[in-house]
Parts: structure tokens; sequence; C-alpha cells
């Protein structure tokens, strides 16, 4: 083979791809062959990385929103050199493979964000390029810029449709990230066919009216036209760009080729075979030339570019001895030496002190306390920021004049009401090592953003969110803004740590908690409402940590157990003090949390023989049904909520202390 | 008082909302103050109804996108002539009253639609103007326009911000509903305060590139402006219109006008005393002079207007009794004589003949079945018509050409990947009487919908989501597309009615149970895989419908009870038989409907007594535990699933007969 041309370079991805989906005989052939050049091109010649270090500290990051044609990205993984072999792409789609069906960030070295749900990864490419952009301001120096890297995204039609690509192009328009370019795929086709029946948005003008620079009519065929889009997106100094690429989806395939029909099917061994003679391809499934292999690998290049850093670096760490220390402690995701304890220390002297606040307010004296210590810790609220108490008096807003040099970094972030994109925003935050984000609305609103928290667990992304006004406690809003099966579904969401503290000292435990969790996100459900102190001795303060505790214990073996969380905590004490000393009160932060310690310390807490069980939470009741069973009574809602003030509400929905007593005593 | 002037009508509604929140001590006086002289130009000039009858059938539609200015609604009710009276603005944001904090639909004569949820509105009066729009198609007849209404939305900076924003106005250009008017209350506060921070988008150019009318730079207090505005609007014959209003918050409160302070609190007593003074408004709180109610009312001039449209129908019944019949019967939300019997037909051969399809297949021969019998049967998919199967041999596409005139009506939409709008317009079409809605998607992307589907179930609309690919058993896609806590999470939204049937049979009673409940929601969640068919007898084909019954049941009293759902209910009579004769085994199908049976039933269905008991079911276990307490067992999915082929998937994770029969023999 002579030395291949840009095509034969792009066609080795088509061919891994329309190969690899015959094998597993599912998959997306479409979407890898069409946008198969301007990968190519967008890898070859401007992709900074090194496949050896896939974590390189100053890569640039590539997110494929439109995460169904991950044979594309596997196929760049494995042609340019990381560890991805031709074995696991033979595996692709089967159990435990480095090739699942979607891009998952945990399986493959290489991916820097899952995919799939259509317009998220654009939303995580924003927090990962607004990421870039504050380092670049707290770090860089002028003669030393050690923090300069691109974000670039590929998305499909689908991902424009979806509502969060307005959500979140609108703040990378706000926020000028010149260093986000966007490639759109315009194939027209959609699985449902031809989109000129349901997609007739004008995008390029779109994208225009959010201030994006837009470069139109790119042939996304044309190795020169994707070039010279690239170097005006990189020209771009004040915002980012979308390349708009018309692309053939499935190129190259005779029959199918600007069908939906290769979208998500196998194209069909008879139709490769005649895709291979169409595009001159003469090597057999999974065989790549080793001159193909030559103008794909990136190894090299990628070793001698992470040694330049590392030298620039360490000029940088001369010279600036403490931010470098800083930039590497946050890059390996370590909290500053002395937070636990700091944090300790606070949290004693919450409970010595014993304030009476509503928890949102204990979160925000939470922030105040800690986020001093942390400048990782960069947070916002969707437009509630003084409802939500998410702004803290060292919080300097992102959208602040990047240049205004009052020695202060942003740290803040007025999302305006997008609870969709501000959450994948936090995703991507907070897979770039160096933040821990936290995002904030109201609890019931947590609904809009709710596939973008399940991302953050299946991920393990290190993200805070905070949801306030957790109950029909809220009041005169009502049902639209009371949450019922919220904390349920919440706390349902695999690896998700739910938190909702009845009173400030463990309101500041949950948020100590969640820094500290860096593989998961936690959510943390706060009330609007005052909520009394609860005494505790260190061992009991040392015990809301692991979820559930005792926090006010029974003369004797108990006969009772309360069990209840957040504002519902205070409703079980008083109930306990009628009900006699036999009785057991259980606060139960986070139902997660308690029910990964272990099994001593759980029949501790709530022993298997004690079945009188009352469950009490301003929540649907059958949740409570693992703790109380079938003989248990559960103090619940299970209807929707009602508009009037709390002090209606609460009475009207049974949450009395007469009603607890009741339940309690109708146990027998 | 001389002969009020505009603005003196416009005032009225300013005080009533002032006024009411200060007396609630609580609400949002800002939105009502500012778009009152939009309102009062609106509902006096313009809005096509009878106060004396909220439902009149051809009554135009007026949606407050922006509903926490609630007050404004209720004001031009009471003004207007509706049932809501000084005493009842005077009860704003108390218990039971008909002013609650937002709009709701169920508690106010005149609300159309519940709002609150911003974005939410706006998308119900899409699907509003589309349903105006096809029983326009239908039903008008050149001369006897009987069909012939308008949708009006309010909406604020906080509706544009979200993403539904993007899907409802994209879909409204692409379908070009010129009836829809939105009028953007542009008033550069959002309750972050001035929203140049965090909301720089070109909102007219954004709409002009879906394909929008848009009316720029109107000022929101020049009557005369607005009135050109509006007219420009309706002479539009096929876009939708945006009116851009520029107007000040809390328009006339000389402390808080233009500032974010008098969006969502009391103005304070003072600030009221100053208001009064500033716009010379000399009545007290709650006094209306009859000279500003004559300017208002619009009962005669309704009762003329319906009258008037009587006699139009009553010419057109004459002419086309059948299709006056029919719009009679569709505007009672009565289904046809014969559905039921006919559905029930179909149920029993198909117990008879026992199909072994994929559940999804089985929804779609239910479509085939019982579509031909109900004209208001609507459906869509977000873009997987061909994955949910929700395209049926009638079908016809309301993107196609209205004027194509092959005696079919357009039925079906194709939706593009806009899951949250799809639920939201299914939502509005479903408060409008004519149409019963069905929506489809992937169940775990009802996470992108989930407010929505919440809105169904809280307003009691009529709508049907149909959710495919139900489980890990849809194989290689991986977790991103393996619903785990979904069915759990759907069950638990209050009033909502979730269905996952085992077989063909059960798929056709979920069907036929989901078009006859008129007065909510129903989700019908389907397997992408194929499921066997179940033996039953009539008894047991009754049973379906309560939600949950004995499939196969012991001999003598049960010592075990296997309770399953889905494609579950395959594996637990397998296991069953392995199990010996004194297992029972309860299909459990609707666990919101089987809970709404009386305590006679649910006991003989699960005996209390009778504590062995396994559930199984591919998602979270926990929720099982309402049904198998602290002592049974539960084969369910606490993680999130993997990518890979079903057959290596379902053993994987547990879902094999020997599991369950493992599961059962450890209860002892």
């Amino acid at each position: 083979m002579t030395t291949p041309s840009r095509r034969d370079l792009a066609n080795a991805i088509r061919f891994l791809a329309a190969d690899a989906v015959q094998a597993a005989n599912s998959g997306h052939p479409g979407m890898p062959m069409g946008m198969a050049d301007i990968a190519e091109v967008l890898w070859n010649d401007y992709y900074s990385h090194n496949p050896n270090n896939p974590t390189w500290f100053n890569r640039d990051r590539f997110v494929l929103s439109n995460g169904h044609g991950s044979m594309l990205q596997y196929a760049l993984l494995h042609l340019s050199g990381y560890d991805v072999s031709l074995a696991d792409l033979k595996q692709f789609r089967q159990l435990d493979s480095k090739t699942p069906g979607h891009p998952e960030n945990f399986m493959t070295p290489g991916i820097e964000t899952t995919t799939g749900p259509l317009g998220q990864g654009f939303a995580n490419a924003v927090g990962m390029a607004l990421a870039e952009k504050l380092l670049a301001q707290r770090f860089n120096k002028p003669e030393l810029q050690i923090v300069d890297s691109r974000t670039w995204v590929f998305m499909g039609d689908g991902c424009l449709m979806e509502g969060i690509s307005h959500e979140a192009a609108s703040l990378a328009g706000t926020w000028g990230l010149h260093k986000l370019v966007a490639f759109w795929d315009d194939n027209k086709i959609s699985i449902d066919g031809n989109t000129d029946g349901w997609f007739t948005d004008d995008t390029p003008a779109r994208f225009e009216a959010y201030g994006w620079n837009v470069v139109r009519g790119v042939d996304g065929h044309d190795a020169d036209a994707i070039k010279a889009a690239i170097e005006t997106a990189i020209a771009s100094s004040d915002k980012p760009t979308l390349i708009c690429c018309r692309t053939t989806i499935g190129f190259g395939s005779p029959a199918k080729a600007g069908k939906e029909s290769s979208h998500g099917a196998p194209l069909g061994k008879d139709e490769i075979v005649a895709t291979r003679a169409a595009l001159g391809w003469e090597h057999g499934p999974f065989e790549i030339p080793q001159a193909i292999y030559d103008g794909w690998r990136a190894g090299n290049a990628g070793l001698v570019r992470e040694d330049q850093w590392n030298t620039l670096f360490d000029k940088y760490a001369q010279q600036y001895p403490q931010l470098a220390a800083e930039l590497t402690r946050r890059a390996h995701g370590e909290l500053p030496e002395g937070f636990s304890a700091a944090a300790d220390a606070f949290i004693a002297k919450l409970q010595a002190e014993g304030p009476v606040v509503a928890s949102r307010k204990a979160s925000q004296m939470a922030i105040e306390a800690y986020a001093p210590l942390l400048p990782e810790l960069i947070g916002g609220s969707a437009d509630l920021a003084h409802s939500n108490l998410t702004l803290w008096k060292g919080s300097k807003s992102v959208t602040s004049d990047p240049d205004s040099d009052d020695g202060r970094d942003a740290n803040y972030i007025y999302y305006g009401v997008r609870e969709f994109a501000m959450t994948a925003i936090s995703n991507g935050l907070g897979l770039h090592e160096c933040f821990i984000p936290y995002d904030a609305t109201f609890l019931v609103f947590s609904d809009y953003a709710r596939n973008a928290v399940r991302m953050s667990a299946l991920m393990g992304a290190h993200a805070i969110h905070v949801y306030t006004h957790d109950s029909i406690g809220l009041g005169e809003d009502g049902p639209t803004h009371q949450p019922i099966e919220h904390l349920a579904s919440l706390r349902y969401i695999p690896h998700n740590d739910v938190w909702r503290p009845c009173d400030a000292v463990e309101s500041a435990v949950c948020w100590k908690a969640a820094i500290e969790r860096s593989d998961g996100p936690s959510c943390l459900v706060f009330s609007r409402q005052n909520l009394a102190h609860q005494p505790r001795d260190a061992q009991q303060v040392a015990d809301i940590a692991r979820g559930g505790y005792v926090l006010k214990d029974s003369v004797g073996a108990p006969e009772l157990i309360l069990i209840a969380t957040g504002s519902e905590v205070g409703l079980a004490m008083q109930a306990a003090e009628q009900l006699g000393d036999k009785v057991r009160v259980v606060s139960m932060p986070s139902t997660d949390v308690f029910d990964r310690q272990d099994q001593a310390y759980r029949e501790s807490v709530l022993p298997n023989s004690v079945r009188r069980r009352v469950a009490i939470e301003a929540g649907v009741s059958d949740f409570w049904r693992k703790y109380v069973g079938l003989d248990g009574a559960v103090i619940g809602i299970d209807s929707f909520g009602a508009s009037a003030p709390i002090e209606a509400l609460m009475p009207h929905f049974g949450f009395t202390v007469e009603h607890v007593v009741e339940a309690a005593k109708s146990l027998g």
C-alpha cells in the first residue's frame, strides 16, 4: 500500500465500525461512516492528547454526544494507539468488554464521559470547557500557559432537537467559551427517517442567536473544507464555534447511504462487501494495514507533547510553587490537608451551639464554613440563589469580567432557569478532576434534571446536587412545587447518595460526606422551614455519617422504633416523649449510606426482632416498607400536596404528633 | 368615576394582585403588575370565551405559562365574570381555595391547564393549538367553521430559558400553528436579578429560526402597540406568532418596579400605598368600582358568542349529522358505543390464540385493534416509531399536507427527539376533551419527560405514555438505555397508573384500561424481547384489569407466593413448576390499580398469613418490600445494567429460574 490518503485513513474507521456492528449483530454503523472524515481530520491534525496517558492533565477533551456512534470513538482510540485492541473491537457490545454499546467513561481509556442520552454529552462538554477556562484564569501566567486545551464535541440532529441543547448552548454563548468547538453531523436523517417532517429549525441561525461563531455549509466529506472550518474555530477568541457539516449517513454503502436503514442496525454481510468495493477498501474485517496505522498513530507525538508540557510545568512549579502544588493536588482529586478535621470541628461547634434554622440555611452555613478551604468548590443555582441559599461570602460569578483582577477566582454560576443543562454541566465539571461542583434547584424540579442526576451516578461523577424546599412544608406554592415521590425516586437511582438532614448538624455532616465522596454524586435535600436542633453525644454525632443512627434510645430494649428523616425527626422526637421510655427514635438522613453499613451496625440500629416500627417522612409512604415491613406503619403522603401555609398543610396531611402517637399505638 | 381608561382597567389587575399577595403574605406581584396592560388588551378586545360556561366548546384557550403570576389570571377571571369572587381572591394561597399559589385546572373555573413548572404551559398550549387545527381539519366545512379558536400564551424569561421551550417552539413552527400566539414578558428580570448575566439569547432571532412570525419591540405598557401586534399575529396564516413585549416587572411600584424584589414576595404595605399614589388608584384593597367592572365584564358578550355558535352548530348538525354526533361525543369525553365490548372480544381472541410476541409488538396489535374505533386516538413517538411500534396501518402524519384529501385524518405525530415537549403536548391534547393522546419513547428516557408525566397525573389529563425497552432485557445498548429505577419511580407519582404486562393478553387489557381511564394518565411499559403466552380462564382474563391476580394457584392453601410483572412472570411460572404444587404465582401488571382494589380482593390474592413471598422484577428490589415485607425475598436489580446480549445479561444479573428457586427455598 502506498501512503494512504486521508480518505483511506477515514475508511479504516468506516470498516472497523461496520464490521464490529456486523460481528455484534447490533449497533449503529451509519454515524461512524458519516463522520469518519471529520474525525480523521480532527484527530490527526488538531486533537492534542497522549494515547499513552489518557488522563494527561493538559489534554484536549473529545465528547461524542451522539454516543450511539460509539464505534467511531473506539476506532479512533484503537487507531491512534490507546489501549483498545483489535480483540477489544471484536468484543463490541459483549459483557465486560472495553467496547460497550455506548461509550462509558468507566470502561474504556480515553472516554471522557458516558454518552448516549442525547444532548447531555454536549452539555458535559460545556462543563469541561468551562473548567478549562476557569483553571486557565486561576493558574496561567502570561509566559506560562500551563492550562491550554480545547473541548471538541460531535453531535447529531438528535442532540440538537433535545431541549438541553438549547440550555447548554445558551450558557456556552453567554460565557464565551471560545475553546469549545462543536461539529454538527447534519445528515438530515434520524431514526424515523428524513428529518424534514420534524426538524425544520434553521440551526445555524439558532446558534448565532446564542452568540456562537457558526461555520455554515461545510462538506463533511472534504478534508480541506473541514480543516478550514476548524481553523476558523480556532481563530475565534470570544465565542464557541458550531461547525455545520453536511454529511451522508452510512457514507460508502451503495444501498443504505443517506438512509435511516444505516442508522441503528448492521449493514448486512452483502452490503458490507458492496461497500468495500464502492470505497476501494481491500482489507478483510478487522484487518488494518500497517500504512494505515502509521497514518494514525499518535503515541509518539503524544509523548513529546506531554514531555514538553512537563518541562513547562516544572518551570511553573519553580516560579509558582504554591499554585503548582494546588493544581497538582486538585488534579489528583485530593482534598486539602486538614479539611476533614476542620469540618469535624465545625460540626462539633454546631452541635454545641444548636442553631435552630431551616436546613437550607444550615446548608449555606456549611458552604460558608467549607468553601474557603476548597478552591475547587464551584457552585450555582438555576435562578434560585436566594431560595436555595447557595451563595456565600466568597462567591464570585463566572459571568463577571474574567480580567477583573481582584485576587479572587470565579466560583459561582448563575445558571438561569436551566436545571437539566446545569446538572449535566456539573457532571462535566465533576469529571474534570480539578473541580467539585454543586448545583441547586427546588427538589421538585430535580425532575427536570433527572437523567443528568442518573448520569452523575452511572459515571461516578463527583457532583453535589442541592435540592431545597423538600416537602409540602414549602407551603403556599402548592402541588406543582411540592415534592412527594422525589426523595424515594432519587434514592432508587443506583450509586446515588441522597441525604435529608434533620438539623444544622446533620446538614454539615452531609455536606462533608458529599465533598469527600469523590466517586459518585450526592443529593442534599433541605427544608424551607426552620428545624429544631437535636441533642447528641459525640458518638451520635460521629454516627450521622453512617446514614442512620439512634438519636434517642429506649430505656432497656426498644419495644417500638420510630424512624424519621428531615423535618419529621422533630415530630418523631415529640411523639416519643408521649409514647414512653420503651421507644427508640432513629434518625435516617441517608438510607443509601445506612444500607451500605455492615450487618452488625444495621442490626444494632434496627433490631430484626423489633417489628413495631413507624416511619415518618413527608413523601411517598411505600418506600419505607423496606424498614417497617408489612406489620409496621408509615406516616407519609401518597397524594399531591396543596397550596396553603405550612401551619395548615402539615395537620391536613397528618403530620402531627397525635397522628404519629396514634399510628404507633395502633400497632398493638 | 368617569369611563375608565385602559390603564385604569389594567390597574385593577395590578392592585388585586398586589393586595392578594399582601394578604396572603406570599406570592408573586411583579408579573401581574408587569403584564396587566397586555392582559387587558387581550381579554377585552380579542379573547373569545364565555365566562358563564368556562368549558364552552369553541372557546379560545389562555395559558399562563409563567404560572407564578397566578393572581393575574385570577384577577382576569374575577373581573370578566367567572365564578371567582372577591372572597375567593381574598383566600389566595389558602387551603382548598379557588385561588391556589399556582393555577390548577382542577380548582378553578377558566383555568385550562396547571402551570408553574416553567416552560410546560407553553408546550401544553402547543398541544391545544394542534388539537384545534386537527379538529378544524376534520370537522369544518367551508361554510361552517364550527371549530375556530385561538390559543394565547403568556410566558416569561424563565419559560424561554427552559429547554422545553426549544422543543415546543420547534414543533409549533414545523406544524405551522398560526392560531397560536405567545406573548414574551421581556422584563429582563428573573429571580436572581437582571438577566444580563445568564440570558443573552437573541430570542426573536431564535424564534425566527423555528419558523415563527415574530413581532419585535412591542411596548408592553402601550395598549395601541399591543393591539397592533395582536393584529399582526392574527394576520399570520401559516406561522405561530411570538409577540416580544418590553415590560417593567412590578410596574407602578416606585421602589420595586424593574427589580427582582417585586418578583416573588409581597411589596409591603407601605410600598402598596406608594404604588396606589403613583398609579392614581384611589380604591382600597379588594375594592373595584362598578365602572371598572363594567369595562371588564365579558359575560353577556360570551353568551351571545356561544348562542351564535350554537346556531351555527345546529345548522352543521342538520347537514352533517354523523360528524356532529362524533364531535358531540368526543367533546363529552365519551368513548364510542361498543368500544368496551369490542376490546373484550379482542382480548378473548388473544387469550385463545396465544401469540408469543414482544409486548411492544402486542402493544402495536392492541393499537391496530382499537384505533380504527377511536378517531380521537392520536399518537406519536420521540423518533422511535419503529422501535416503540406506535405506528399502525391507519396512521397518517400530522406533518403531511393538511389539504391532502384522502378521506383520512392526521393522527400520528413525528415528535423528533423531544421527549419532554412530546409529553407536555400530550397533556395539552389530553386536556382538550376531543383527543386521547399517546406518546412513546424508551422507558429510560421517561426521565427526560418526567415532570410532564407528573403534570399529567396532577392535572388528571387523559394521556397514555408508552414506554418500550423496559429493562436490561433490551441488551446491547447498555446501562444508559437500561431502566432500573424507572418502574418504581413512575409508580410513585401519585394518581399515575403504571402497567407492565407479561404477555399479549395483558398488553391488550392495559391499553383498554388506559383508553377508558379518562381522569388521569397511564404509563404502559413494554418489552423489547418476546414474552411467553400465559394460560388463563375467563375469570383470570377479567381479573387482569384489577392490576394483580392469581395466574397459577396452589393446590390447597399457598405456602409460597411468587409475585412478578412483565418479562419476569414467565420466570416465576417456570420456577413454580420446580417448587411444587403449594406455590401460587401472582401476576401484578399494575401495582397502582391493584392497590386500589378492595381489601377483600387484595387479601384473596395475597393472604396476609402467607409470608413466604418472592417478588421478581428486573428493576429496583426495594419497591417490592411493600408486598414481601421484611421476611420475603426480592429478585431485582440494584445496580446499573451492562452492555451485552440479553442471553448473557439475564443470568449475569440473576434472572434465572435457578435463582428464583434458590431464593424461595432460602425463605425456609
